[in-house]
């Protein structure tokens, strides 16, 4: 039958129900409400009776004896695995008190952690209570919580944001702040925490329970893996959440991209895209994608490659590709890439003394205090760069690294290398580049159904590792490439992924950050067909993230190749 | 049961059966794959015997003496409309060679066009020839075409782009250029030519209908309206394609901008939106997204508003909101509205005056040039806005209205004027701004089930027009709020959509822009809401275009309100 076309305003008389909530005044689209609706798979080993089996005893990533030191309590401490049993090992009248925090920067997927926790305690520990405290970290210490019911609750199955009780990015460090911790955890008499953050917040989960256990208090402190950068993963997690959604919306938009260069024939589009230091959702947006050009920060620092070689190497691309006529393409860059430059660092720094005193002169004597490096370096950048480096500093006086738009930058130096060779003759093409920033777009979409069954599995995971009295975990879904039946839920001892950092001369636990492992499998796949891409068109269109039929289902390449990998 | 997850990436290997297109190398997505296969619903009258019967004889939309001295042949022509017939009124085994030329900036459904008359010709005059003109109406002049075959098309069924056979700027203007084209359909053999753009393509296309009727060349020229800004329409032709996809992908990043920042609480995210004149997709958007801020480019100029009173409208509501506590909000900008203020055009054609002298002294003595009114604008401007408008210019010497990032403008003003404010004790808040510019993004989309089917009628209605013998004339499919089925589809003279306009002392024909009528259903009913959405935040995230399941058959706020109105 022909669709009869409706009007996406028909859910404009759509009210979710009113509730104490920020999101009482909105009004749901039809797409927003058809997910409030959308039931959530479980992996079996959670739809019947499961028991809690330890594993080996667990070590750290890297310096054991100090991570030892720090974690008395609950270094060495075995990791754990739900497994089916023949009736429930926790008493089924047993009532939880447990709170809940989102911590550090969005992730789409976080309102399912809620919600799987959430629907835990209603399924195998009636009566129990879920407070969320607001406002991330803060609201812990600050005691500002709420109490999660069912209706609270409902408008935000799986719906974009962490506005059902919002972030922040406090951090509970000094022992004032922890004793502010202690008070309200004992004040809402907690059995368990959960702590949904970055390897940052999953680090402070893990001191906040060595803390809780030295003082003999019984609150658990299990983590929840968070981040669209993908670069809090290891074997037991395979993958941060949030990471599959936002590099499905920033693919979408880099595929629509493509075809308008390929449609127009004129343009380079210069995609920088959002995630901090790492560069998975880069590779990863490539792998859905084929762009032509690529750059992957940790080759760049692993290659110690400079601004100028970077500029090169999309330099030549462009030149080979303006033979073949291609003068369009679309390259991807990733957001930290400049702090993967170590010239520029060193730039940078230098800048950073010499601005401090504030004698820039305007005839530029000062810059003769740069070393030569960071003087020819300095030179080479285009003009407006210069000045964004020069004037835009933050508060303490720093250089703003982060607010530098590296895609015109790269656009300004690719034009002038061109223009160059074109005096040159080396170059008869026509260049003209157009810049974008994919950012905050990805990290509040509606997520994934990948992205929404994972979450609520760890959320869900989350309700049995405390209701079992674990502590120190992170909550564990794997065998993801599997279906969702067959999946594997447990937790993982946090200290088995820490490592120490010295700073100001003490040791500090860090759960380092997973970077592009140039000898992985996403990046070999990548490496083994980037050149195949940058000379033909072999552009990809992921199209808008379905809900329904096919693509809906997709796992992400990088999850992919990585669990084939270990296969 | 439960979704087993696959890879987005086992489409890797689907690749598109290998074709002459520039399409050969690409790898088509999950989703890419299942468009292809998507069968598209034709309104009833074209899935029997039809016939055409002619309307009234036409006027045109102004000066109709004019109108009709410039097209003697076709001036008052009739409009068509399609009713079924007990049998066809053509001769079923007449063979028809048909051009087809895209013309213009890329919307989605494009491809959608060709297929449409490319089934047409298949279902209803087999043994038909479709060439499709390569690269827009220089195609034409060069004689530059492609033979479209079934294998040809295929790839590209309800596929985003134009890259089929490309698209391109340049118009059939001058004596040199009509005989071109006339030598081009008579070496073809041409019986029909599809002209697939905006207005100013119609116009041309009007234009060679006129100069080949008026050589006795049996070519019939029949255009389609094409244009994401959705400033290409009339009552016969409710809507541009394009519009409609367009403004889903912008509405999509819009809410999840929306969710990002309810989720923060700390940023105000200034979104600026592709559509060179008109405001429709800023409208548009908006009535999908619930801003706090809209500014429509038509109401800024019926109301003489200047930089200074935008600036305050939004300074105010800022302050308001910050009372509320909410330091945090989305505000939508058209790409266009710097157009719309009179003082920045005076400011600019001053500046341009001045510039070409090169007489700008460091001093900044030229400023003394200025009227006092373009002065003190000019001193009310941001820096960087100052330098861009001094540096940016364009071979002409013209300053580049279009390169200014009206976003990145408005942040700083308003940022200064809350500063202003913050001393004087009226604002005690907290401002951040996030500036964003959705364009390109939304050209070359997937196009939605809506701008799939409309321009597959579109196209097969074409064909119709052309096998009747019809010239002269757009094709126009109605009645769209409806089932597919009850859709009307025919063809509306183009000189009834014509006035003239006054150029180097000649009279030139044009088909007006529909601009934003403040009058009209769409904007009288932002104007009725948004005073609640600037203070309360009544947010709508609209999620990404489904093509099954809730929200894939919505059509656009902006035709349900203004057929709602007419009806």
């Amino acid at each position: 039958m022909a669709p009869s076309f409706t009007n996406g305003g028909s859910s404009v008389d759509t009210v979710v129900p009113p509730s104490v909530t920020g999101r009482f005044a909105s009004v749901y689209s039809e797409v927003q409400n058809s997910r409030i609706f959308h039931t959530l798979p479980l992996p079996s080993v959670l739809k019947t009776h499961f028991k809690i089996i330890d594993g080996p005893l667990s070590s750290a990533a890297g310096n054991p004896d100090e991570i030892a030191k720090l974690f008395p309590n609950l270094f060495g401490q075995p990791s754990a695995v739900l497994v089916p049993s023949g009736s429930d090992t926790v008493q089924p009248n047993q009532k939880l008190k447990i709170g809940v925090v989102l911590s550090g920067g969005q992730a789409p997927g976080g309102h399912n952690v809620i919600s799987g926790i959430f629907d835990y305690l209603q399924d195998r520990a009636k009566g129990s209570t879920l407070y969320g405290f607001r406002g991330g970290p803060a609201g812990i210490m600050k005691c500002k919580y709420v109490e999660l019911t069912s209706e609270y609750i409902y408008p935000y199955r799986n719906q974009g944001g962490f506005d059902m009780i919002r972030s922040g990015r406090d951090k509970i460090e000094t022992p004032e702040q922890f004793k502010q911790a202690e008070e309200t955890v004992l004040k809402l008499d907690l059995d368990g925490l959960v702590v949904i953050g970055g390897d940052d917040s999953n680090t402070n989960a893990c001191l906040l329970a060595e803390y809780f256990r030295s003082k003999n208090i019984k609150t658990c402190v299990v983590g929840c893996p968070k981040t669209i950068d993908g670069d809090l993963k290891c074997k037991e997690v395979p993958t941060s959440f949030g990471f599959d959604t936002a590099c499905k919306i920033y693919a979408e938009m880099i595929g629509n991209v493509m075809i308008d260069a390929r449609s127009t024939g004129k343009y380079y589009h210069f995609v920088r895209l959002m995630g901090r230091a790492a560069s998975h959702i880069t590779l990863e947006c490539a792998l859905q994608t084929h762009p032509n050009i690529t750059i992957i920060g940790e080759e760049v620092a692993t290659k110690k490659l400079t601004l100028k070689n970077v500029t090169d190497y999309i330099v030549d691309i462009i030149s080979k590709r303006a033979e073949a006529n291609y003068n369009y393409g679309v390259i991807l860059i990733p957001e930290g890439l400049i702090d993967f430059i170590p010239e520029v660092q060193h730039l940078i720094s230098e800048l950073n003394e010499i601005l401090a005193d504030d004698t820039v002169d305007e005839g530029g004597l000062w810059k003769k205090k740069l070393t030569d490096q960071s003087l020819k370096l300095f030179e080479f950048l285009p003009r407006p760069i210069q000045e964004q480096l020069m004037l835009e500093r933050d508060p303490h006086g720093n250089v703003q690294v982060a607010k530098i738009e590296t895609e015109k930058m790269f656009i300004q130096m690719v034009e002038t290398e061109l223009e160059k060779r074109k005096q040159e003759g080396t170059y008869k093409g026509g260049f003209k580049g157009q810049s974008h920033f994919f950012g905050y777009e990805g990290r509040c979409g509606l997520p994934t159904n990948f992205d929404s069954t994972y979450c609520y599995a760890l959320g869900y995971g989350a309700g049995a590792l405390l209701q079992s009295g674990k502590t120190g975990l992170i909550s564990s879904v794997a065998n993801l490439c599997n279906p969702v039946e067959e999946w594997t839920v447990g937790g993982t001892a946090l200290t088995s992924l820490m490592d120490v950092e010295r700073r100001h001369g003490k040791f500090k636990p860090v759960i380092k950050k997973a970077m592009v492992e140039l000898e992985g499998a996403p990046f070999k796949k990548f490496a083994s067909l980037r050149d195949e891409w940058a000379l033909k068109n072999c552009y990809t269109s992921p199209g808008p993230i379905q809900f329904t039929g096919p693509g809906s289902d997709a796992i992400s390449h990088t999850l992919l190749l990585e669990l084939g990998a270990q296969a």
